[in-house]
């Protein structure tokens, strides 16, 4: 379904040969045909973000967008003033097309970092890609499609809110970390809301979502969340469901995220409670959630505490406070580390499920938070040993 | 030459039936035969830190510790009390036999977490090390054999200083990360120094050694450094000197478990030159040694200066001041990345050899930092995804 599926939307996804892989889509655009042109967007912390977040984040900043340019290939990332005038070219070609102002149009790139596009072949998808858009669910799915790299699979949602609708696609499986996956996501609605609720909605929802997942403890120089809202539907949400629904296609995109990270073989929850605050909690969860031998460990089915309370324990002090002795450690549900000691046998815990949670109770306070992460496998290397684009 | 390479020490290593693994050397100790009884600690920063981490710290404190009782095997950590007791028993054992006080004997355990002691083969271990105490070589390397685990190799120094000797011995191969590797290590000398020169001259040599080096980003419960001076040569050094041999010893040590990290088939040197300060040129190396993607790059021969910078992006302005457009990523001696754009091929560099070097240049101020890492292999996934003890 994804973007397509809320009103007043179309989108498509193309073959413009900006990806080495001969025949792969790379290229998808959505655009909002109105009535309303709201937008918001969230982008990467990382200081050396790329030419096309360079250049959305000045776009997105009045609050209005009227389309996007996505392409897989080649992230156009730390490639100086020439990459920042391949976004704009984009852009405009793009604006062109649509009779609008470059300004109005967003960019995103992923990809190898370090090469400029392939500008010809760029400005050439861009026109294939305005010529083939659709509000069809088929083209929704076709944009999805295009903007996987290393994915094996599309990523989207569709969700009904009270009398109007939100759709999305993300792309995200590796360079995966907060602050904000390696991702690219486009998030549409036909609710009528204002910019600053946009703008309010979606950084709510990518903070207990997308900011809550890490695959690899390597943050992106091209992540970016857009939420496009159209106004199609005619309905003026209710602010607090809208909030809800914003927050719940977050989190229905990142956790797919999570489904398809590189080489994975577990999805793996880490829920703290028992916290003094929410940010100790997400603290000691990130901790944990980061280990790579714990999640080696979990690609070999081993319901290793220890790892879990070693991790733990490199949380300071004053940032989380509780005391060893007082910890619980839970693996699907079996309580293998009691008081800081050996709980029940490991050998109860059936790790074979591709969800494994843990459930750690700190004993000092109401507060917590969960962040999902995925096992270290051999694919995972092998991905990231031979990755090329 | 390990340990008793400095006069005035006395060693062994025995298989006391402690390890899973069938006749393993799996215990070890070390005397020293004075005249002096000088000893310095450094410990792991774990909150989860282990029982013989809690008995050894307290037992040094005083800046006396007449031997040591180390084993592999089994890590008697997040074991409660009745871990504590048997750290005690072991100390109380080895004391009983040197006709010295409990609290003058330190003691280390590495190995599976989780687990308690079998008492009963530590004692009777602690018995037969102690029979076959000698000053010899031999005996020193046997001791260095016995506190393996998961490594490959023996890891040992020895170096002659004005007049007198250091030696030394480490293990560690994964749960490496700063603040101290995973690792047991004893250095000792035959130097004339008091409690203060020991505890100073130790603690400058981790900090530039064991505390830059980083093999998997998990930090260790068991972590424990110790410095044994037996005054035997009668030499009292030159305090710089002295201060000086010592870090070489650290850095020789830990540069050996880099060496022997789990699965490693690169040696990676991570050095931020043209630093704020020394503290800005850490952190930012420190990013740049723990990003998992870079790690996989490395052990695919591929020098992917994109994974450099996106790490580098993740210091914050405030910790490390640097303008992205100035910053300079050469790999082997090749400049890659230039101006934070690319340089020269990445075909040029030959990324054949064991050491791969990233030489990052911020161009800011003075100031740098050297940490050492390992690449991320399919070995090192195998070795924790299957590691029981």
């Amino acid at each position: 379904m994804s973007v397509t599926f809320a009103q007043g939307f179309s989108a498509s996804g193309v073959v413009a040969g900006i990806s080495a892989v001969e025949g792969k889509k790379d290229m998808a655009v959505v655009v909002n045909d109105g009535p309303l042109d709201v937008a918001a967007g969230v982008f990467t912390a990382n200081r050396f973000c790329a030419a096309p977040v360079q250049w959305s984040r000045k776009a997105v900043a009045d609050g209005h967008i009227k389309a996007v340019v996505l392409n897989s290939g080649c992230a156009n990332a730390c490639t100086g003033e020439a990459g920042y005038r391949q976004s704009a070219d984009t852009a405009a070609k793009l604006a062109g097309l649509l009779n609008v102002a470059d300004a109005d149009i967003a960019v995103c790139s992923t990809g190898m970092i370090g090469d400029l596009l392939p500008l010809d072949n760029v400005l050439s998808g861009v026109e294939l890609a305005h010529n083939a858009l659709s509000s069809s669910s088929e083209a929704g799915e076709l944009a999805a499609e295009a903007i996987l790299t290393t994915d094996t699979k599309k990523k989207t949602v569709a969700l009904e809110g009270a009398g109007y609708r939100i759709g999305g696609m993300v792309k995200g499986s590796g360079m995966i970390a907060p602050q904000l996956a390696t991702m690219l996501c486009v998030i549409t609605t036909d609710a009528k809301v204002s910019a600053e609720q946009a703008r309010k909605a979606l950084s709510a929802g990518v903070e207990t979502s997308f900011n809550r997942i890490d695959v690899d403890g390597c943050m992106s120089t091209n992540d970016t969340v857009l939420l496009l809202a159209s106004g199609a539907s005619g309905v003026e949400p209710d602010e607090d469901e809208f909030d809800a629904m914003v927050a719940k296609a977050c989190a229905s995109l990142s956790r797919q995220i999570i489904g398809d990270g590189e080489g994975a073989s577990h999805d793996i929850r880490v829920t703290v409670t028992g916290a003094t605050s929410e940010d100790a909690a997400l603290a000691c969860a990130r901790a944990v959630a980061a280990s790579n031998l714990l999640k080696c460990a979990v690609c070999g089915n081993d319901p290793n505490w220890g790892r879990v309370v070693s991790s733990l324990g490199t949380v300071p002090a004053d940032v989380a406070p509780y005391d060893p002795n007082n910890v619980t450690v839970d693996v699907n549900g079996v309580r293998v580390c009691d008081g800081g000691k050996p709980g029940r046998p490991r050998s109860e815990v059936d790790m074979t499920p591709r969800e494994v949670h843990f459930d750690i109770d700190l004993g000092e306070g109401d507060n917590q938070a969960t962040v999902w992460t995925d096992d270290l496998t051999h694919e995972y290397v092998h991905i990231n040993a031979d990755y090329e684009s």
